[in-house]
């Protein structure tokens, strides 16, 4: 599925209404096909290296007692986007719900009582209408950063991130191409560090100049716009992409995410997933090859345990070298976390740690 | 107490050790004072309007068996800020925990087990040697976003906030003039933004152009970094700040931060606070004044409740408005979010609310 233009996008929304429509006239019940968003109907492409979705649908009728609300919530919904369409606005999930939420004329009965009525039918318009997030016009708050030799064009404004200071360019929950063009980026390679506190420690040593690259960050999990941004400077600029992440099972996790997309949202991995992606570390061996004492790792505890090994058994996860790296953490019984380089150097990170596993081509796949 | 130059903080760090070699030499126990960092010596300047630490101070000395340990942890805490002055560096309270803990030699006591064991030591060093934490040059994460007619100056780089798009320059956790300098503004004021979405909202919308503002946000309850740029904004460019927020507990308290700091970090209200920073809703008056529907407005919590009797017994709420304020979402019973303007209409902040409350300065104090 690839992504459509806007106006596609509207039309689709449009289409919403006039099913209604053309069922009424018909005198039929109309009916919405929804592909089905559960793990059931989730598979990972091992010739892609992503996390699809399956083909199975389910039928949400609006003469149905059972599905009537909903079908009406949908509707509601519907509207909601179309506005923001029409009116070429974004929007978030929680505005969303405001805007679609009354009363009933002559009852006391909410369209929406909560806001985890809409979010879920927002999902589904997404995969019934195969329209992102994005594409809808649906945005969360800004919530990563980005620094280096590339330069982007916001809403007719050059910015030129590579002269940011230390501060950066806040990276906006939408970079769809209409909304933020790459025009210019000379970088040779894409650092996704995970927490914000080594981003900035590698912002503050201009580590981005000497080994010419774009540092990003989206302090933590990586939001949808970082790994967007992420996809796009490799897809439109040919950028390796290297995900620097803390050595325990939710660090793996994040790379797995970087790399091949979420159960969650698999409808997603064909635009933000990133097969190519390569773990620079924390790994696990590598409290012993930059010789980390043991006092500076933390003891795994149980929930550390139980999902290493839960990882151990995801399919994307079962070469060798990974099942070695998972291993190896599982029987150390330690996890480090990236600021424990602190207790070598505060610039460990930048001056050594970082140079030696470029230079090694040190990663895992 | 005044900012003090660079040179000052690292020879202030010095002094600590100067310290123990002179008591040592002069066979006297060595001792720091530290002012106490407690609710009992802290209190309400009503003539400055900002809350402040008292004179109270505490001995913290060696040869004291209770004592020892801290003792000594605080002159490891200090040679890793020494360190950070030495290599001008900055870092995270995460790396000085780390970088300051070793096994002590022949034993297998550590200087540090936990992270809560150094965080309070870089405060008591905030207070002792009257430094605040940015000069002591310990950061957070990028937490803030701000664009509007303003160009700053970091790390050499020229940072015009005009030109930022809709994703903005996100602000740095040290925005100390030697950090960053506001080198123009040419705004009328700024409007401190609680929540990223509103933001954004505003953003997109160039609310900033029209009304010649900065917005500024540090999605939710604004970091040391977003604060204090607020404040040399109005220090240094004579400009009125004002904070939008909820109408619930949790805005009011956000508010009174910014206005006049907080009983926790009572020493740093002389450079964070704004004593003289406005509250322009939402108010529990709006959802009556803009026509809000009650299902919109959410119930009060037990906890929403409980806070805000402790609001009505702050001495800075005791002014009228504010009681008067405070009263009636208690005797509505419900709270309402600024997202809940969008049951209106999606830009209803930017094309009503706002132009309304600037237009009728309808602000309270």
């Amino acid at each position: 599925m690839k992504t459509k233009a806007k106006g596609s996008v509207a039309s689709r929304l449009i289409g919403l209404a006039d099913l209604v429509i053309e069922a009424a006239e018909r005198g039929k019940d109309p009916t919405i096909n929804i592909p089905v968003r559960a793990l059931s109907n989730v598979k990972f492409n091992e010739a892609r290296g992503i996390i699809e979705m399956g083909a199975n649908k389910q039928a949400r009728s609006f003469f149905n007692v059972g599905m009537a609300k909903k079908f009406m919530q949908t509707m509601l919904v519907g509207d909601a986007l179309a506005e923001l369409q029409r009116g070429e606005l974004t929007t978030s999930l929680r505005e969303i719900y405001y805007r679609a939420k009354h009363t009933l004329q002559d009852s006391h009965e909410n369209t929406f009582d909560n806001q985890n009525e809409s979010d879920p039918i927002i999902e589904d318009l997404e995969v019934a209408l195969a329209a992102l997030r994005e594409e809808l016009h649906v945005r969360a708050e800004n919530a990563g950063t980005i620094v280096g030799p590339l330069v982007l064009v916001d809403d007719g404004d050059r910015v030129d991130c590579a002269k940011m200071g230390k501060g950066g360019y806040s990276v906006p929950s939408i970079v769809e191409p209409d909304y933020v063009e790459i025009s210019k980026c000379t970088a040779d390679f894409v650092l996704l560090v995970e927490k914000g506190t080594q981003w900035n420690r590698l912002a503050e040593d201009k580590f981005w100049k000497k080994y010419n690259c774009v540092l990003l960050t989206g302090n933590g999990q990586p939001p949808r716009g970082v790994r967007r941004l992420a996809r796009r400077l490799h897809d439109e600029k040919k950028l390796p992409v290297y995900v620097l992440v803390d050595n325990d099972p939710w660090g793996y996790y994040i790379y797995s995410v970087v790399k091949q997309g979420s159960i969650n949202l698999a409808f997603e991995s064909q635009r933000m997933a990133i097969p190519t992606a390569k773990f620079i570390g924390l790994s696990s061996l590598d409290p012993e090859t930059y010789g980390l004492p043991r006092n500076v790792g933390i003891k795994l505890n149980e929930k550390d345990v139980s999902r290493a090994k839960e990882l151990l058994n995801y399919p994307w996860f079962q070469k060798k070298p990974w099942q070695r790296e998972i291993r190896r953490m599982l029987s150390s019984g330690l996890k480090y976390e990236l600021d424990a380089l602190a207790s070598k150097d505060f610039q460990y990170l930048t001056k050594k740690y970082l140079p030696k596993k470029l230079k090694d081509r040190d990663w895992l796949d």
